[in-house]
């Protein structure tokens, strides 16, 4: 038994040594299956809306929820002026403990896990919601989360076929350079618009910090997916208003969605559909081959904690952990003051 | 500059270095100086109700704050029957985080922070509260908190003489036994009623889960302060209510003590007093040397808050840290993938 006082802790390079070790595929595919378990059985769960601290520079927020036996949280920020400062926009940690003593069970970074959960989630969606078939997907955006999208789409999905736009071309090269080795087809377009010719699913997932419309009406046809990751705060959208307004919407939990999502352009009435509605079978995901379908992503704690227990269920085969000496431990649970003197000094005999 | 991937981090037992490097007394002074500052400048701060995970064997809580420059937010569990196998019944770890950024700039255990600067603000309590002059408490409850609350009214009031009451008198024998070393006038008690006899201040920190009656009406003459911290959940109160009817009430923020404090048991609409009025000098604290004043503390984001940027600041004189490797930093902002992918095996030419 491990003594009580110390908690699995996974840096950043042991979550880069765990996902090699499982295989990234293979990674992608076991976030997907938990987030899927932990989405079907979504009323066990304590859903509670982030708790946010806004300034004028970010926003930083604590994203908790509990299934009753195990309890998880993310600490995020999200910081648009971060990257001309050498800096990550979005950096993340997350904690793991057991409901029942209260006491954490891992302390893990998430900046790599949110990527990976966030395309997990992407793909998960699309399987319920893109035509069945589906092998070529339009990647608008070729920033940091742009790849893990690939891979999970590749992994869930079968999708090999990819059409890279951004408006920087440094974006779209590294995009292109990363994913090489991969074996999908890839194109580097011009634009939004080439990039979506043909595509059966269309991924926006750009930085913009805005209401912009990355994506306009006419160039969503009959029978797309558009999974929309980029719009993810108030004030940020990437959707022409006129694609929600004939397409099937789908959302992770409706009371954030409609703050943080595309939808915040829609009436607070306009119907959507709570994705775990669609995995626990309640309700149909994409209706017939013409549907227009929309995730509109803006990432849930579930999702966390779902890539919280995978990975702590990874450790359990690969300890790719260290030890964190971060709980308090005296013998005698009530004589803390005891345990700090005696790692004091040695006193003289009065 | 420190690289930008890592946070220093406190382990417990650092933080016990930490202690004993600055010496238990100073580091209590400094807590208070700390708290002090920060409740004078109450309005700075950005303030939320605990985020509180409820169940039926305990609470896990967050307790964010801001004050606009610095963020922090302490973890921290409460579950009565974890002393039974060994475990504390309190946990908690802290961050604080630069707003600017975002990013995290300490992780630290606290449960021994907590216990320091509970003590501490305590102490800084009484200094405006009890009556000048104070050199005898009643320590009613001798757990966990006992001895810091001990050496705090030592170091900032002057308490020399000490009398010691718990129901259980292996514990006043353990606390009588740690506190012997420090020169106070010791005497166990075998009673509560025998305990408050002649003190100027009494302190109730007793584990009791339920609404009990730790001190009742009779045992509370003229001019004594009442430093009630063992209430501090929803029902869970140590004083008798006619206390509270006669008594100058203070309270850390009114909004979380109503629901968490011995006020429970009063009206909502019964007068108190924030402490941060009367620090920063636009209330009065203690009226007259005939008033009974209570301080109906139950732990408020503030003082994490203080306590952190305490550990900060001596972590730049004492460095009793570890470096951990929190935060994902790729060389370039927009490439995570890539830094994920170098970090694994190298791959054939294809």
């Amino acid at each position: 038994m491990a003594a009580l006082n110390v908690v699995p802790f996974v840096s950043v390079d042991n979550m880069m040594r765990l996902v090699h070790a499982a295989g990234i595929e293979t990674m992608l595919v076991r976030l997907a299956a938990a987030i899927a378990e932990d989405f079907s059985r979504w009323e066990a769960f304590h859903k509670t809306p982030r708790v946010a601290a806004h300034s004028a520079e970010g926003v930083i927020e604590l994203m908790p929820t509990s299934d009753g036996t195990t309890y998880g949280f993310k600490y995020v920020n999200g910081h648009p002026k971060n990257a001309a400062g050498g800096r990550q926009t979005v950096t993340a940690f997350g904690v793991l403990a057991d409901v029942g003593s209260g006491y954490p069970v891992l302390v893990t970074e998430m900046t790599l896990l949110t990527a990976l959960r966030t395309a997990a989630t992407s793909a998960l969606a699309a399987r319920h919601l893109a035509r069945p078939g589906s092998r070529t997907m339009a990647l608008v955006g070729n920033g940091a989360q742009a790849e893990f999208q690939a891979l999970a789409f590749r992994a869930l999905m079968g999708i090999d076929t990819l059409r890279l736009h951004d408006i920087d071309p440094a974006a779209t090269e590294k995009c292109r350079r990363n994913l090489a080795r991969f074996g999908f087809h890839l194109t580097a377009c011009a634009s939004t618009a080439e990039a979506v010719r043909g595509a059966d699913i269309v991924t926006t997932v750009t930085a913009d910090k805005r209401n912009a419309v990355i994506l306009g009406d006419n160039l969503v046809g009959e029978g797309v997916h558009v999974n929309a990751v980029g719009g993810d705060c108030p004030g940020k959208t990437e959707l022409a208003p006129e694609i929600l307004h004939r397409a099937g919407i789908f959302v992770e939990y409706e009371p954030q969605t409609r703050i943080e999502g595309e939808i915040q352009q829609l009436a607070p009435d306009h119907p959507v559909t709570e994705l775990w509605r669609v995995l626990s079978g309640e309700m149909p995901g994409r209706r017939d081959v013409r549907e227009v379908t929309v995730f509109d992503s803006v990432g849930f704690a579930i999702e966390d904690f779902s890539a919280l227990r995978t990975v702590r269920d990874l450790l359990a085969e690969r300890p790719f952990y260290d030890d964190l000496d971060l709980l308090a431990d005296p013998d005698d649970p009530r004589d803390l003051f005891g345990m700090l003197m005696r790692a004091g000094p040695p006193r003289l005999a009065a």
